[in-house]
């Protein structure tokens, strides 16, 4: 019986899930960068990010933060509940790096004067513009009252996670997160949805300053598939005891 | 010369500090419970306890929550900046323990529907009572507004610790601030004080269960400083690379 494909996105599939309500969502090894401009497979990053969000998604609920992560159901997928995707992109930074650091004209490793939230429209089209509430509230992407508590979210998500990293020796340089919309007993809740992974985290080593994650693929920097697997070690999260092939026939199913 | 002793705790020392509007804090050994009918020493704890806090306040300063942490001096003394004492201790509790367990029949490990805060008047002679905020108000110890920003704050250090602890294999069950007042351009700012440590906290391995606290004191558990050097150890923080023999001259000033 084949399953119900719903989505294809860049690193993930998501498909219908196995009652009404809920969805699998399905961690492929592809990366892309900039706006898919550059392509390219980084081997076991499905497995690892599979692991690596069940992980902190399942924090973030144990913390009070809600999440539409359900349980993990093997090594690529995990079963989440449906919602209707908020369609912004999130981002929170508390060190200059990227686009922002180019687009200020701070050097990268800059420490914000607090913590930035920072609104993109989801839209391949054009690009995933930066957006304003104006924009927002003005086109009807979510209501002043979503965006307040979506930035109380992502505020917490923050310094939770800020601590986290730190004590596995990451700083948190910044990271996108995405919100989805549920309904229960009639009311609207506003949910952590996607993924929390080094594709959408900055992760610099707090000793050696490396990078941990996507720009090593970003920026041709080598040892992608390492740094994916020594984030997973640090959080306690790998497979197995050490770092494992993830390319052989039974992790990737 | 003989420095100025301005205030003795039943763990810390407070002197004269350099300069005006600094204060030296010391650690010492001992330790007490049970509002003092039970007293012992931990050996090494100092050391540990100044290492650990000066750790905790760094980070909290790096994520924007403002501490009197300046630096710290040597194996035993940190430098602070004198503030003048909200005299409450500011209790947030993440999982039902000790006296709040027992208060409300729960069972010790129980997790709370939610992050609870409450106040405890600091009073050796009252034996620290649980107070609310009409008396908090009413007797003049903190205004409204101050209890609210104390409340935001403790809420984001629990966000963080949470995290941090998280990260190296442990579960902040709960913890003890002390906040202080800090005049700056005729401006009143509220600061973090005293100190944040296996002292003022309550941390349960996560694989184990094992308590890493001041539990194994109160409750004679035994491996006291042990728990506190694996604390210590697990947050990059011991005074070596292994376990010291923190009875030597060299560390006990």
């Amino acid at each position: 019986m084949r399953r119900k494909r719903l989505y294809e996105g860049k690193a993930k599939v998501l498909f219908e899930g196995p009652e009404p309500g809920t969805l699998v969502q399905y961690f492929k090894d592809d990366a892309t960068a900039f706006n898919a401009e550059k392509r390219g497979t980084i081997t076991g990053k499905g497995v690892l990010n599979n692991r690596i969000s069940e992980f902190i998604m399942t924090r973030l609920n144990e913390v009070g933060i809600p999440t539409h992560f359900v349980r993990r159901l093997n090594m690529r997928e995990q079963l989440v509940r449906e919602v209707e995707i908020v369609p912004l992109e999130v981002v929170v930074r508390n060190v200059a790096a990227g686009q922002f650091a180019k687009r200020f004209k701070v050097d990268e490793g800059t420490p914000l004067p607090r913590a930035i939230v920072e609104y993109y429209y989801k839209s391949d089209e054009l690009g995933d513009p930066l957006v304003t509430e104006e924009h927002i509230t003005a086109f009807g992407w979510a209501a002043i009252q979503d965006l307040d508590e979506m930035v109380q979210m992502a505020l917490r998500v923050n310094d939770y996670l800020s601590g986290l990293f730190r004590g596995c020796g990451l700083r948190l340089v910044d990271f996108k997160l995405e919100f989805g919309r549920l309904w229960e007993d009639e009311q609207m809740r506003l949910v952590l949805a996607d993924e929390i992974s080094p594709d959408s985290c900055r992760l610099w080593d707090v000793e050696t300053g490396e990078r941990m994650d996507k720009d090593r693929f970003r920026r041709d920097l080598g040892g992608v598939e390492e740094a994916y697997q020594e984030v997973a070690r640090r959080l306690g999260v790998l497979p197995e005891a050490g770092p494992v092939d993830l390319k052989g026939p039974k992790s990737v199913q």
